[in-house]
């Protein structure tokens, strides 16, 4: 039987998501610890993978077992044998036609920053540290810009050989609470370090030193060297992901 | 000339914030760090100390330097030298008859919990868990009867050899947004583990197994047996420091 899980970790001691020879990643440890608890090497499916120091609220990761364990107890069989910045949240029996990767519609990633002359060791594990404050109306408008269905070749890092750079940004939300800013993006799918390059595009424009027809002309041009500098990796977070409606009861 | 400090520190790392041979403690960071900056041992002063655990977004210590440098300067510098679960978020200039601990008025210390039936690994640094939901109605009578002047012997952690155990309560506010709780205790001083033990006490009424009869008779007898159980260190943080209008100056 197929096994979805909803898990949650802190990537703050981890090198990202996926295996790594000798190094310590969420999917290496969660395999190790279906090992312990089936006797199974399984393959596990996540819906995608987070770098190294980015957080997870809600990665969606798929499995194959012959366990006998009832798929809804799974969670707490593995939450045993974690450690403790994983864990499993919930756990349940899905078709064998669903794939944590490919059926996956869209994704929303939180980035939080904080504004301060100084860091603050309270918010210093999750949240990136901005110098100055923002303007609001701007970011916005330039959220506009970016929203849609555009080649984003801009906003990919450099190095990756990704040859497709058209995506969709579905949304683009800023929620601003005293000094405390989040974004939350949205879209089908996000190139290498693409989130990071938005964010930090947004707060450029937020401190008046990137101007909107900039951004344009970025996003016309492709010219990474137009936006933004990539965020730490610390304020990501993947915060959630949405399967198709046909899959809507694995959601 | 005498100089107050405004400090902030994630108080995971430390064996809580006073001097203890061969152990980490912010205050011994702290005065290790003046004395890289400005060749003194000076002594340090604080409004209180807080346990192994205990974070704080605003304690307040005040010292006496020779030092040359200016006095609203001396954060900068001390950053410069200071691990970085440590952050000075302000420094200035006061009357020597300031004294970060005796002029204190009140203090603010903020316990954060959340409620979920699984860990969280990106709260369990700085919230407690709570598996049961609570009864705030319930919690905010509970507040009315702990709030005022009593003897809160009740609320006094076993091996405390402290004699006068009359303290005031100002208030405690309860923010509950979605699966987070925070609870806001001011008061003119507080007891060993007190303010751990009254949020733990403070659950237990909210979770119904904790009568406000009891709780009544709980601070009439000193009985530490009837009230709530000791909460973790990780929840608690000092939050806020005031001092006397006369000193208004050096909030």
């Amino acid at each position: 039987m197929r096994i979805l899980l909803t898990i949650s970790y802190d990537g703050t001691n981890f090198n990202g998501y996926q295996v790594q020879v000798d190094k310590r990643t969420v999917e290496s440890e969660l395999n190790l610890a279906i090992k312990k608890i089936t006797g199974e090497d399984v393959k596990t499916i996540a819906s995608g993978r987070t770098d190294s120091g980015v957080h997870a609220v809600s990665q969606k990761v798929h499995f194959d077992t012959n366990s006998t364990i009832p798929p809804n107890k799974f969670y707490c069989a593995l939450n045993t044998v974690l450690p403790c910045d994983i864990r499993v949240t919930s756990s349940k029996k899905v078709s064998d036609t669903f794939n944590a990767r490919y059926s996956a519609k869209k994704k929303t990633y939180k980035y939080s920053c904080y504004i301060s002359e100084v860091e603050n060791p309270l918010y210093s594990r999750y949240k990136a540290l901005l110098k100055y404050s923002l303007d609001l109306e701007k970011i916005k408008k330039a959220c506009k810009i970016i929203e849609g269905e555009h080649d984003f070749k801009c906003f990919l890092a450099s190095g990756s050989s990704v040859k497709d750079t058209v995506r969709t940004i579905y949304s683009i939300k800023v929620v601003k609470k005293g000094e405390l800013i989040d974004f939350y993006v949205t879209g089908n799918g996000f190139l290498y370090n693409m989130v990071r390059i938005v964010v930090g595009t947004l707060v450029k424009v937020g401190e008046n030193r990137l101007e909107l027809s900039t951004l344009k002309k970025a996003i016309e041009t492709g010219d990474r060297n137009l936006v933004g500098k990539t965020m730490p990796s610390n304020g990501l977070c993947l915060y959630n992901v949405v399967y198709r409606s046909s899959l809507k009861n694995v959601k």
